[in-house]
């Protein structure tokens, strides 16, 4: 099975979400709206809803509760996306093959369509939500708060920007991608615990943990396929020319390095679910192919 | 006694809370650290914090529960700033006398410190938080969220961009003001009353009555001081030059017509307070004086 395979039902279901609670929200400003919905509906593997509605599903929360988390989720993954193309950061004038927001709009409202993407989150996750105990709803907000801040995602990408052409251990590296990209996925499978029936909350660590080693295990992943492709298309030696000026983790480590640091998370993400009671092969088949993509 | 008077308590009390989380707080970058307490602590009436504790107050809150209700809303008001000041939106340079955040970091650093301080705000609000209990604090964080998104603070800058150069009725006007800056004025009143006993809870329609009329007039009051330090320092004809760019309550309804608005608001916030069975004489008080301030 490919990944779009295994992610495709997990998508469908995120993007018929999304685009009927962006049609039915009381907006103020068209223009505003549909960079919103520029922002969140472009495309997008839906790894994080994926995730969410496993774990979700496993600990027995309610369904329509997972979708409002899920689209809490990818409305801070978009916001950041598009605050990370502007041409004060990457500069980026196509994602996903289609115009980033500030080339689509332009820059002053795809600074806002970001900035009212993050707060749309934090409206979905506050609101009534079915199933969820208000102690615990408090708690997926502190969660998705704590992801994506200062001392998550935020903290990550400003952390990012300061590395850019320094030497990096690979623990600095690693502190990179568990913060910019980690917190996130990591606060998925949390959120969709605590959204989960009481018994299931004494396995969040584990759970926690799956999704830690998953998304650390995610990025290392991508620079092996990048090295790859590179190798390939271009013939050029490892490590060599634009790849010098960031650090990955095949510079660090070499191709076989590389790919051994990820089959270690990928065995420590596998031991994480065999210590949870439930059928988990969902996960470990997620796991399996999202660490065994080729491309 | 002057509004600096007035506020000065509030301000002093909400600026060293704030100095104290900040540095505190578990920052991974130490320059984000830096921007965003830049943009905090920079400077401000602190208006709302004033509201928050004087509303707070009456209705019995725990006082420290309102510190970090007025820190977060302090914090979604600085990250507005800083990204309305941006060289895509306003272009300021200077704010309170002080370079803006992109002018004394760079501009990458003050998109990212303005969004790390909207999550801070979802960090305070949904933390565990004294004397609250979780089915209003979620409704704090509500309140919050849906004050400061698109249907309300960014939503009514995105009207305002707008509404650059366009006719604008009075309707319209009222509309940007109700919602770029009323709208988390009004929450401030609303998070200050959920987070009091449960008698307050029935007054919080009077109190966000008289927080919205208030928050009106002051811009009222704004464009009426905008006039006459113009007229006065300048000579200049009312609604000439550069106000003709602008929709003002001025070049709609005149001088006089402005000052017979701010009036009838300034009587509609009295009236609300009216209907409190409180002694509300200190919201009468800071209503006088920010409604009669001359500059």
């Amino acid at each position: 099975m490919t990944l779009k395979q295994l992610l495709e039902p997990s998508k469908t279901r995120v993007n018929q979400f999304l685009q009927q609670q962006l049609s039915d929200y009381p907006h103020l400003s068209s223009n505003l709206a549909a960079a919103m919905q520029h922002g969140l509906l472009l495309g997008g593997k839906r790894v994080r809803p994926h995730l969410l509605f496993s774990i979700g599903e496993l600990c027995q929360a309610n369904a329509a509760t997972l979708n409002w988390l899920a689209a809490a989720v990818e409305s801070v993954h978009a916001y950041s996306l598009i605050h990370d193309d502007l041409p004060a950061m990457d500069d980026d004038e196509l994602r996903r093959g289609q115009p980033t927001c500030h080339i689509a709009f332009d820059e002053a409202t795809a600074i806002l369509a970001g900035d009212a993407l993050q707060t749309l989150a934090f409206e979905w996750v506050s609101q009534p939500l079915p199933e969820v105990s208000a102690q615990r709803q408090l708690k997926i907000v502190q969660q998705l708060a704590l992801a994506s801040g200062a001392q998550g995602m935020c903290g990550g990408q400003a952390l990012d920007i300061e590395a850019t052409r320094q030497q990096l251990s690979e623990q600095q590296l690693a502190q990179i991608h568990q913060h910019k990209t980690g917190a996130l996925i990591q606060a998925a499978a949390n959120m969709a615990v605590l959204a989960g029936n009481d018994e299931a909350q004494q396995y969040l660590p584990a759970f926690s943990r799956f999704a830690a080693d998953l998304g650390l295990a995610f990025q290392v992943q991508d620079d092996i396929l990048d090295e790859i492709g590179q190798t390939e298309a271009l013939g050029k030696p490892q490590g060599s020319d634009s790849a010098a000026e960031k650090a990955t983790y095949v510079r660090l480590l070499g191709l076989q390095g590389a790919q051994q640091r990820r089959q270690q998370l990928h065995e420590s993400a596998l031991h994480a679910l065999s210590t949870i009671p439930y059928n988990t092969t969902s996960l470990a088949q997620l796991a399996n192919v999202l660490l065994n993509r080729d491309h």
